[in-house]
């Protein structure tokens, strides 16, 4: 059972990844870095405009952290931060228990 | 990582207990049943209207039991379903990591 100091934790961490998108993001950039092109086609059915905002306060968040490569064009990739994958391997059992929740319905 | 099927269970998990009273409300029934009016103290800062709202919500989803027992005055009191003491288990690390994000910005 959680202390008080920790509930406000749990509120922290659905501000930062509670949105429709984010934990899909998550879930494929945990799989490996991709680029920016390549993570729109993994999510699917995400905007350009709305991806690159997630992505934006993912890594303001401190989850998501994005690579400058050397040269040009530039190349750029998204990946998880440290934080970013504690993140994602907790999501698993609550995504687990949301999908039992549907099951039993 | 989840698989694609489970990142819809993170948005029914969220959807469930993804409100600024929820994780509170089931941190609070996990010590223990609760009336409504000593479960609206603990909690802190609610009104009776949005109590009585969150856990009809919590109700219907399954995860809090409304116990009606026997006698005058109406004796009801709120407890956790398993699948709602499973759920607080789980935002448990939920919130550690909301809590150290936040120490470490």
């Amino acid at each position: 059972m959680p202390e008080p100091d920790e509930i406000c934790g749990v509120n922290i961490a659905f501000a930062v990844v509670g949105s429709k998108w984010k934990p899909t993001i998550l879930w494929v950039l945990a799989g490996r870095p991709h680029r920016f092109a390549e993570l729109r086609r993994a999510v699917g059915g995400i905007s350009e405009k709305v991806l690159a905002a997630q992505l934006r306060e993912l890594e303001r968040d401190g989850v998501v952290c994005r690579e400058a490569g050397a040269g040009f064009p530039l190349n750029v990739r998204y990946s998880l931060t440290p934080a970013g994958v504690t993140l994602d391997r907790l999501l698993e059992p609550l995504a687990e228990w949301g999908h039992q929740l549907q099951r039993g319905r």
